[in-house]
């Protein structure tokens, strides 16, 4: 299925020059999500304990791929949305700086992670829910992403990792 | 199995006299989200075209049953983050009021459609999101939950509507 003709493309969203790829027409979109989501499971089938989502959107590709294989979800949340003790992790952005956070309790040492997110862009939350999973010991499987912006570099931030992505868009 | 023995309760959070219910300790246990599901799931197995999913939490639990019944995925969202057309729906909060959008072009009429979140509290979101499913035309099949907050009487607002939740809780 060409899953990137189903992805919508909003031309100067949020602001001018930016391309936005809105995935909510391939979400609608039953068979659509169905080969999405086994796409991005396809390369990481074996041994994965759990999975790891970063907030909002990665929630949805990251909850369907956990239950897909059977394994149980762990959430990563901006800042002030989780409700227990938790670590940090600060990444760049463009003025500034942000974070993301995980519950100290959500990854045993040891356990096996898929770190999943809609979109690989300059890798900055990428590369931050990569410092938390191993922080509390977790032996990262791979990154496997819906989408890839590719001018953006992002793999170059998760260089020793297993990286994968569903489709590819440059910058046009 | 158990499924309310493995929701954590942290007990005056947010504020003092609340007892806020964690699902992320039952989200990283593989059995316990796969069953969480399957149970979200099981009084709608038939003739369900698209499951909308509430932000954030219900993201979570919105998508894995989405794939779950091979059907499509809309995003029902905080206002903002929506990047196309779309409408709102105001609900009450304590003091003042929010609202909830969604994409104009996400349900086609007559679609039939299951209404998924996390949380029963007051019924306010559930109440915004049925309003927005049918100003699209859409047929709510049902509006399934994980947790159901009984003493919050949110099922009153959701009258004349398939009402299920996984695990009740009262005030205790």
């Amino acid at each position: 299925m060409d899953l990137a003709s189903k992805i919508r493309s909003i031309y100067d969203y949020p602001i001018d020059g930016i391309i936005f790829r809105d995935i909510t027409t391939l979400l609608k979109d039953g068979d659509a999500f169905k080969a999405s989501i086994d796409a991005v499971t396809e390369s990481f089938k074996e041994d994965i304990d759990l999975v790891v989502g970063i907030e909002a959107r990665g929630f949805i590709i990251g909850a369907a791929v956990a239950y897909s294989l059977g394994c149980g979800f762990v959430p990563i949340r901006k800042p002030g949305k989780l409700p227990a003790k938790k670590i940090s992790s600060e990444y760049e952005l463009e003025y500034g700086t942000d974070s993301i956070e995980m519950h100290s309790d959500a990854i045993k040492k040891g356990q096996k992670v898929l770190i999943v997110d809609d979109l690989l862009a300059t890798g900055g939350t990428a590369e931050a829910s990569v410092n938390l999973v191993e922080e509390l010991g977790g032996e990262i499987v791979g990154l496997s992403f819906l989408i890839e912006l590719v001018d953006l570099k992002g793999r170059e931030k998760l260089k020793g990792y297993r990286v994968k992505s569903v489709v590819e868009f440059n910058g046009d």
